[in-house]
């Protein structure tokens, strides 16, 4: 293995979501960002903003410390990967894709940010977990290194692990925001303005910093107060997506919570 | 009716969440606190904190402008609420309780916080949602009035909306921390901590201050990305409730975004 240069010089493929927030927040410290890789041809902007130089073919990239692919997770397959054989660390940023996506020759490693990212939004890295892990363990302190220049939180860990922390977060950022958007429509059928519960949303988010969830649960369901549940069920009848929800995740704290 | 004293007094039924909420708020700002009225004993020490008489029957409660019911939902029928029959405007603080449990012959309303109390976690009021509601258009600037005292966000509805408001709110709070339960749990099973999820949680719950739901969404579900969600379903054998919860929700993430 080579020693990492001085400073750490890095490319980028991709110019999304990921890989704008990955441009800003290395552009910030010590690291070089070499060359941006876009084969839409979306990456103009984001390529000058950044002061790097724009290509479009795999086997144009120049030979750095590490290469991160900020792609869709459907992109990352051993055909499109086995293009990026170079002198470099090649990293997928997914957390749902395992490690062994990628062709045996290469030298390769994960670099996940667990957070909701977008280009519009500049974020502060700097609490934000890096799941890292490394093909080769000689590679290791080389994607840790890189990983501390904007975060204080380095997790290492392997792809089932990460796996499982994608599936968690499904269901606290994707799933959570469509419970929002549920209680939204349901307050515009009275005519009720979606920030009347934003100081509920924030003290519910807030809570489990000192609470478990478990010992944060109230509500209907918890007490197994049928009479209320009832009547939410059908005050519900004119949604059966959202009755069905209200159901199953009724039974479920109704489940979890007798186990005691 | 009378002309409310100044300063406002009000007397409180019950000492749990509610009840002690109420009392630290209003004791902290120019609002008398009479009598505190609990059937079952367990209000000593909060009345002794509040510098409150400890009542155990409600003919023993004396006039004042409003007289707080911070007592389980199910309590309130009209049978209990036959024995509140005084010189005081009687407001219960739920929000699935319509108006119509009270008796006729009560001068009555409501006064619900949209918010989670506990006991234990003190709270700052001023941009909690005070959903006010009374039974005579005329009591309705007293409880206005006592509601500013500790509130800067007091909404008028009726009690249609208020149980719409509810429901929602079941939705955004005890439906959201389920999620976060269900989450930790997943990452218990590969020995991971759930602190790793906190910014995460703390980034979703502030997004929707700049973004609508709606606009907020990401994930496979909105993707209709087949191939995680199967991968996430088969992750789930072991917990039909989750693999349930998960189907439901990203059944209905698909069918509301498709409509768009």
């Amino acid at each position: 293995m080579q020693s990492p240069s001085n400073p750490l010089s890095i490319s980028i493929v991709g110019s999304g979501n990921v890989a704008t927030r990955f441009c800003h927040a290395f552009k910030a410290v010590d690291v070089q960002l070499n060359q941006l890789l876009s084969f839409s041809g979306r990456g103009t902007t984001l390529s000058q903003n950044m002061g790097m130089e724009l290509i479009s073919k795999a086997c144009e990239l120049d030979p750095c410390d590490v290469v991160l692919l900020c792609v869709k997770d459907d992109v990352l397959n051993p055909e499109f990967l086995q293009q990026f054989k170079g002198d470099y660390l090649l990293c997928h940023t997914s957390g749902s894709v395992g490690m062994d996506v990628f062709p045996n020759n290469i030298r390769s490693g994960v670099f996940y940010p667990l957070q909701s990212l977008s280009a519009s939004k500049p974020i502060d890295f700097s609490d934000i977990p890096l799941c890292l892990e490394t093909k080769e363990p000689q590679d290791y302190d080389l994607l840790e290194h890189l990983g501390h220049k904007i975060s204080n939180n380095i997790v290492k860990m392997d792809s089932e692990q990460r796996k499982q922390v994608h599936l968690s977060a499904v269901f606290v950022s994707n799933f959570v925001n469509h419970l929002y958007f549920i209680a939204q429509d349901l307050l515009k059928e009275q005519h009720l303005d979606f920030d009347i519960l934003k100081p509920l949303i924030a003290e519910i988010a807030q809570k489990i910093n000192y609470l478990s969830p478990k010992e944060a649960q109230t509500g209907p369901a918890l007490r197994s107060d049928t009479d209320i549940i009832n009547k939410h069920l059908k005050m519900l009848q004119g949604h059966k997506d959202y009755q069905d929800i209200y159901k199953r995740i009724t039974e479920s704290i109704i489940e979890n919570h007798k186990q005691k």
